[in-house]
């Protein structure tokens, strides 16, 4: 795998990953997708689509909003345990993540720990102010992550909202209207794709860690705990089937990880990360948790509106248990771009950077390369691009600049898996050059039967 | 037409639309999507995206993200001239929006008009206060509608930062490095979807007004004023178009509308709004706007940093010319939805609720419905439903609860272009009856030859 930095600079370089703000020195924690990143990650958030609504009768999509009822955030424990380990220096005034501070200093992992335990553990391995390098550091505390916004127009009567920490609430509150309107009942599930924001003190590890993200997650409504236990097997077992053969994550880079009784959350009664490999280490990349009835539970008591299905045979009103997988689209495209990125050395010697996506979630699947920038190159080569625009479902790219060389390369380190070449013997034979991104073969193929050849590469 | 409340209603009681954060008595002005509105929304995204992204060679995708370096803002006139007209009541003090209390008490309207024209107008139509009767309606002020979030975790240090008011910032301060890193040169075209917000203090008309919406838009940079001219004609025409041929808006329901001088944004050199006629009356849909070289001056003034490119004939640096055209999500789906919804009158009287649904854009393009609950019906239809799933790219879904009427009625409210029933008579002829929305004829059908007729009708 390539270097965080390496992987970092191609992410810049080839139009995938923009810092934010970069013309006013940029806004630290988040980043912009360019053309490159956003048809990467739509075409993975198609994919997940796919599997968990299209092909699903029982699970049904969602939109909740970002801005919910602020209650609805005390209902779900944020605003009470939505938070970080921080401590401040003593001397310089500087406030850091304390787990950071001593995974960063021992090579350890912080998550079981305690606020008590951390601040032993920073004491004994001795940690110093990473800012003024003093002995100084004080005692970790808590702090909430949760971001907040002013609502309102009147100064002095503005209300204080919580941009959502996480998607899932949207998913509970609306889970008995959906459920009507829908004529569900457990065992059902809804899934949604959308933003969450988070106030990160320290972001690090470019698109791991930032102050906006995305959340891709399905919560799976069932009657019993028996079934829970039943949804959780399955789904454990099928999202890693899902990343490994769709996505096309290795199976060297991603294994699970159970959580130990202290990383697991209050509510849950079994949880596992599916966790990958990153530059920096494993590290959670999707949570497949049996959060048993708590979200449900609360919500009835904090909005005294009752969550309750009704069971015909036994009789008696009850609330589901929630088996929920939850992923970030940021972590996922951080982990796809590390998987796929490639530095090959060539006979002759020369290197070649590939990012060998799977064909399905290139984010260019067919580049038409013109051999020259005029008529009748030109002509003919639109001519190719809008016959495969109609008769593919591909997404292919129109590139003409620079040597027909540097375009090989180019494409290579996009992860184009086919370039297609109009050169002057196609004026002549009506044929065009298919190069393959892996083999680097090339094949002769009629303009009339490109479209199929092509579509038949990616089925 | 059907008036907004059957619209609304509908909309709740289908799954398209929920009320935020219901169950703690709501979030005003907030509309979360339900299982059909996300699959309606996605619809309508993914063909804007293929518009103008994927069949456009000189046009590529963006995501940039809602949070942004404040001055951003500053540069983009927001933080100065991103406001609504508001007028309090002296008596009780309340707050209102001024131009809809004038144009809700005279039905003329009030978009050209400034402050003091919009404070002598009211005075004039005699306009009261809505909430306590008393004629003490002060003068109308402007107030900002940009929405502040609070970033960082230090109290009394924490960070103003803006929520965007609208998307098109993000792609003016990507602009340069986009260019780059894909190689283009003016005219080229970067494009967007994504979530803004505003402060909206009166927020009505269901999905029209709210503080939290998505956009689409295509910002197309060019050379010189011809150039911005020419692509102003062209998207004009070709907007409308999508609107009226993709997306099935119609002829009678669709306008240009021409901005005056006096409603043109200050930085427009011309601008042209599509309205759409809603329940209540012709309103903005989309607006192509040709805003001459105002953003990236502005950006190049507040940054420091010179958004120019370089002109190689002219050997040149200049700032280019932005045309845009620039449409909201929710609005576009609640015409949609007003354009769909249709009563109709069978023979013998009785009426029909169905949603004549663009089939490409229809929630639920195909449902696959079993004659019985149980096996071998049951089977069959599973095998059916896979059948499709493999076999076409179409929306399916399994649908087998309540008699065959009343899903024949379901789905044609939510707009189901074909309804597949699997009966007794499957299991011995392999074939099942396809329903058609809008003729209500029937056809027996091959199940082997099902998938290629139903792909078919969707070409």
């Amino acid at each position: 795998m390539q270097s965080l930095e390496t992987i970092t600079n191609w992410a810049l370089r080839r139009g995938f990953v923009f810092p934010s703000s970069e013309i006013y020195d940029g806004f630290a924690a988040v980043y912009d997708m360019g053309p490159l990143g956003v048809e990467l990650q739509n075409a993975i958030k198609r994919l997940w689509w796919r599997e968990m609504v299209d092909t699903r009768p029982n699970i049904v999509g969602l939109d909740a909003q970002i801005l919910m009822h602020p209650k609805v955030w005390d209902a779900s424990g944020h605003t009470e345990a939505f938070t970080d380990p921080l401590v401040d220096c003593g001397a310089c005034k500087k406030r850091f993540r304390a787990d950071h501070l001593y995974e960063d200093a021992t090579d350890k992992n912080a998550d079981d720990m305690d606020m008590e335990q951390l601040g032993a553990a920073l004491k004994e391995a001795g940690v110093k102010c990473p800012n003024c390098g003093k002995d100084a550091m004080g005692e970790p505390r808590t702090f909430n992550l949760l971001v907040g916004a002013e609502m309102g127009v009147i100064e002095g009567e503005k209300e204080t909202v919580w941009l959502r920490g996480e998607t899932a609430q949207g998913i509970y509150v609306n889970a008995l209207r959906t459920a009507e309107a829908m004529r569900l009942q457990p065992p059902f599930g809804i899934a949604q794709i959308g933003k969450a924001f988070r106030n990160e003190i320290t972001p690090r590890n470019f698109l791991f860690r930032v102050r906006e993200f995305e959340q891709m997650e399905m919560q799976f409504f069932v009657r019993d705990e028996k079934m829970a236990d039943e949804q959780y097997a399955f789904w454990r077992e099928r999202r890693m089937q899902w990343l490994r053969e769709v996505i096309g994550l290795s199976e060297e880079n991603t294994r699970y990880h159970e959580h130990s009784p202290e990383e697991r959350a209050h509510y849950a009664t079994a949880a596992e990360d599916v966790q990958f490999q990153f530059p920096f280490g494993w590290k959670e990349l999707e949570g497949i948790h049996n959060r048993g009835d708590w979200d449900l539970s609360r919500h009835s008591e904090y909005s005294g509106n009752k969550q309750t299905f009704f069971d015909q045979e036994a009789n008696e009103h009850y609330i589901p248990r929630i088996v929920e997988t939850s992923g970030g689209v940021g972590r996922l495209t951080l982990a796809v771009m590390s998987e796929a990125l490639d530095e090959e050395t060539l006979e002759g010697g020369e290197t070649r950077l590939v990012a060998r996506f799977k064909p399905a979630i290139a984010p260019v699947q067919v580049a038409v390369l013109p051999l020259s920038k005029k008529d009748p190159i030109t002509e003919k080569s639109m001519e190719v691009f809008e016959g495969l625009l109609k008769g593919t479902s591909l997404r292919v790219q129109f590139d003409e600049t620079q040597s027909i060389g540097k375009r090989y390369r180019r494409q290579d380190e996009i992860g184009t898996p086919f370039c297609v070449t109009i050169d002057f013997d196609s004026l002549e034979d009506d044929a065009v050059t298919v190069r393959d991104r892996d083999t680097m073969q090339q094949e002769r193929v009629k303009i009339e039967e490109l479209a199929a050849y092509l579509s038949a590469k990616f089925e």
